[in-house]
């Protein structure tokens, strides 16, 4: 059985991570969460591709391309969340499995980030954690595939 | 008089038409819509370009361009036509008559897909035909620009 | 095989069209319009029957009635399409294909007009194209009715 | 004392109970509906006129006559409890007790019908209960009308 | 100079004045009302038509044969003027000067009444003020078709 | 018995009237108006006085006065009607008659112009008769006084 | 075949009925309509457990065990109709038939009252009939059971 | 240094898991959500007690008693979610990290469950992961005390 | 003549007064407002019975009891404010002048808190003010009690 | 330390107390609620200034002047709660503590009095007590103003 | 050609600039503000006359003289920006060509400041630069008045 | 001290400026603008780069970089203004001074250009005067930043 491919999606300005307002985003970077994730990964035993982009359109590019070649989606669409619906109907055409993550709770911030409009085509979402949001977000992803594979 | 010149533009995710939610979207591939478009064009004596984005930019600049040498606009613009703004201001720049034309009956699924933003810039719209809905949506264009042209 | 009947129906005030608000509703009569569907049914190989009424009670009897001798149904339900839930009931119980036409955009117009409640129990929609709006309706609809009939 | 007499009153599309959308609506025709009403009256010593039309303004005339005639009113107002106000001001002007019957729970089904401006001018309201909603509808009304008496 | 016609149109229930809720709308009958009008018409130098109906499509019917033989339209278009959009749009078709007139002040009254679809395509609204609501806005009529005559 | 006083009130930018937007106002002046007024007031044996403000305290302070020496209160609270909620009060707690008139149609307008907090207070409303309205308001109320004085 | 067995359960407050606002809720005490549902019980030749509650929580508990031992739930949720998700949820994991009674038409109550979180996982409601309402939905009720059991 | 322990909330109906509607809710029992709880706990070095209540009351008395021995609190509010204010403010006044989870993706089903009272006093969310969003929850809980440890 | 009693009452999570959030709660325990309250109650002749709960349920059931030997209650809903119609329901079932009392301004915190259900069937409201709100709330009642008295 | 000053401020129309609508306002003039503040202002050992007006700048200019000379403002904005944020904003500007009152209950009237955008720039609300609003909120500012001293 | 004039408006409570809440104002006087934008009207070939009200009306009454003398109107109308439909009727009536500024961005502030009823009459808007909205504002002014002149 | 830099973002269809709808955007093209920004400021003493792009990535990308290098923002985001949550996200993280610019006056226009997602993180906004609004909106921005040097 080939091993099981993971890919790591981060939205628009993701990239700044660790060096930004890192009262809310804390202080860690993308490079490092990304690090993160692939160790993660290598315990789980899945191996993990990471992709950022500020554009929609990549990133939508990127969903597309997925649906031949991995097993399922960890996406934080930071922004896009609240309007891409462009991103919603490539995830759900994609077929895959998504967990959404959010590195701070989405709640408790502006009224515009209550509603995301890619959670109802998602398997979970996991807010508020940090980058614990992205590790616990691929937790639950590889035992949905785990689960699908038996 | 020089042949009437349109540019068929398709929006996000309509490159996997035919391979996923065929239910949905019919089995048809945008190819053969493409296709089955070119061929009622020489039927109705027009030229037909095509073109698709999952890039709301390149969308916008494609629009651009087009009103320099084409004479009218078929476009699908899927989600696009939920919250692109940029879309409508570029269509509605452009000054060329628009047909806005959609594979499913929008009105019949989640109510974000009730409403386009594109539809007020547009001359007509045509939904719920399935790949219908580009050739009758063509035809109107066609008559549209043979009447402005008398 | 039986020939193909298909029910033309026109909601109210079409009676008037031709004579009153032109720049809305272009110069055609309704006569003329039924005419012009006829010739283009004729084409098509199928029958058409028209029929207007200001009345909702009797646009509901005919529907009704249609269920039984007709094929499909193109309406156009003109100020009922707002709120005659009656009509769409009616359509609804009918079991027949339905497209539903309108000469203007309606998405250009007052905000009343931006919702109808006949589009979900439609297969689809043509607006904006003034007496091509029937036409291009028809052919979507016997294309409908063939692939039924397959 | 005269006997008691109650109009039974059957809004538009209800002619075709049990030949259409029996999963809704149930299998029972209007007529057998009608005549288990006159059963259930008979044994309630009521006499039971009933009437149904797919037009308001039917329903309103006939409910001013029933004014003078009639002691009180069941009426399943179908698609006319959403919108007809018409109908609202005829039975409150008749001022004879209204039970409003509905044969679906109409609040398990679309939005619009979880609406009902018939209601607030009726005594009561009895859904979801196919038949037996007309039947028990009848000896609520027979009820009161018995108090009134005494 | 042919003598100004007038067209005074009474909607659903408005047969009932003089006889229910007298508090509401007054002991005045309908017959009464339209005989003061005559009265008033007399003294104006215009002759009037009355019409009643409980029926949208007969007003509507009675409105697009008006637009030949009258010159203004007075019409309380009572429970119709809050979803009636076939009224609208059959008023606005006549392309005649329309003044709308309530018996009671209906912005005193339930929410539902607060909102007419009539009054945009309308000249003015007089309400509030019994059967004076109709002498009044008759003498405003007459006055609007005195000025254009001019 | 004493004569019948009326007081006539002009909202905010009444005293611009004749000289801007005639288009929307029309071409008379206030003081026109009121010699209008006055005219008719002769003809109908009641007295009138007039009082134009820009200020809602200077209206307000005007009807508590009114309350003492006046039957009836003719006003035009132009754009007082849509927020000021203290003239409201001041018009209930006079406990006299009110008429609202307004020269424009005001429901054919802005959508702010639709709503006015002053008409649930008053008897009845008169508008978009030009300074018919003022007229027509004149006469309904004097109608309302002598019923009341019979 | 054991005999049927039927839950009603009372909301909060309903304890005070026949004592306190007689004039809503009628002058019958709890203990006579369990009385009344007791004896229609017997005709029908169901056993009848009634239970009343003002604590959320104990309803839910009620409801729970319920599912085991009882064939069908004859509730009146009073003001927990308009908030307790949580005894819907309950209602609606019972999976069995439930009909939602309430005394008095709160479709002509207050706005809040208009709105039942329960309804749509009920079978049915009967509302405004008073003691009535239990009767009939006890009627409703028994009538489903007896369907299913046959 | 004490050992971490944590209070696991369960609400209204989450004791029926594993019995009823597994389509929604999964297969497991809360028995079994609660020893996977504990065992996870082990691992992460915590101890856990569990507690279910369909009492709103009781599970605010719970975390009130909690904010004495515990140092955080993993809940799954279940239907209270969308409405306990009292919850919410128990929570908040406890003024422990708290981590909301719940087994379904609510964002996909009823609108009204789209609603969280709770989540804007707590730390994070995890939803749609079935008894996995219970345990990765507890795992983030247990990673912000030892950071607030540290 | 009797003593007057009154029965103040404290909602969820007032218990925890003077503990937690002084900043928005302030420093006082809720047994040092009761026995200012006391205190407050014998200099002015009136006795006084308090109880918390967190339970809904409670609070309903302590109203009922109430409405016997009371004559008045004081309350603080807190949470319960935002939601309770069954407290509502009690309140108003109870027949008794009702004070309601908030420590914080409520309208000047979170949206939800701006809206209590409990204020329509109170006598007035006092907010704002901490310890003070409960203390002038007494005294308000107290002087209404006595008006009654008289 | 200087005598502690208080401004009590009476919005439009209060000059009309205990003359009109007693069954809403009360039989008490604002004369002799401005003596009773006076004669418990002595009790407490503050002087008490009072100022009527029906014009919102006249209010606006003595609170700006306040802010030199006073210590507290008790106002009752009456009709100017709803909209006037000239009025809040003089208030919030003045940084003297402010005390809202209201002699009716305004949640328990129409719709519009329910909002005031005065409350969330004060300390407090009193609302509902008759005269006992203004002397229950002298009371409350006076301890304000008292701890502040301290 | 004479010297361009223009009036410089400042609604409520803004002659308390400088002194109070200087974090959101800034701590420039009102007389600052006014020097500054004599100097700079004096390097722009302008004579500039001020007005500060706290007065609604008066600041009507000063719009309505400058239509005569006056080239163009500079206005701050600070907390009538969101309520005074008085003064855009003024502001329209006068023609002349005005512009919008305000101290701070409203936008950024409570959510009633986000609505302006003002700004659609101006020709433009300026927000959130300090002093300099009023000076950048009156280039704008006297670059319009000057493009007109030419 | 090293010269301030500014970075000038034209959001998407703006590269189109003096072309095409003049009567809306004005006859200066962006080359035009731009080289006017670029003589304003070099009279300010500040040097600016100028970038369109149709493609929200890109921009988002630009200002990121531009985080590093500029000292100001000045951006037109033209059609993002609306939607674009990640221009926003992007805007408040660069931490740098911006102000929005609209050519037009966005609130005389459609009721979806009244709403700009951008101006809460900007310091200020200038609309409506053509070109202008990027002149003042340069110096303001200069202004800005010269305060923040010193």
């Amino acid at each position: 059985m080939s091993k099981v491919k993971i890919l790591a999606l981060h939205g628009p300005n993701l990239n700044l991570l660790g060096q930004r307002e890192p009262d809310v985003y804390g202080s860690m970077t993308l490079e490092e969460i990304d690090r993160a994730l692939e160790d993660r990964g290598k315990k789980l035993g899945v191996s993990i591709d990471s992709y950022q982009s500020n554009h929609e359109g990549e990133l939508v590019d990127r969903i597309q391309a997925a649906a031949i070649d991995f097993d399922g989606i960890l996406i934080n669409p930071a922004a896009f969340s609240h309007y891409s619906y462009a991103l919603r109907d490539a995830l759900s055409a994609a077929g895959l499995p998504v967990i959404e993550v959010h590195l701070s709770n989405v709640f408790a911030r502006e009224t515009f980030r209550h509603h995301s409009v890619i959670t109802p085509v998602a398997e979970g979402m996991v807010c508020g954690l940090g980058p614990d949001s992205y590790l616990l977000g691929l937790e639950a992803l590889v035992n949905i595939l785990k689960k699908e594979r038996r």
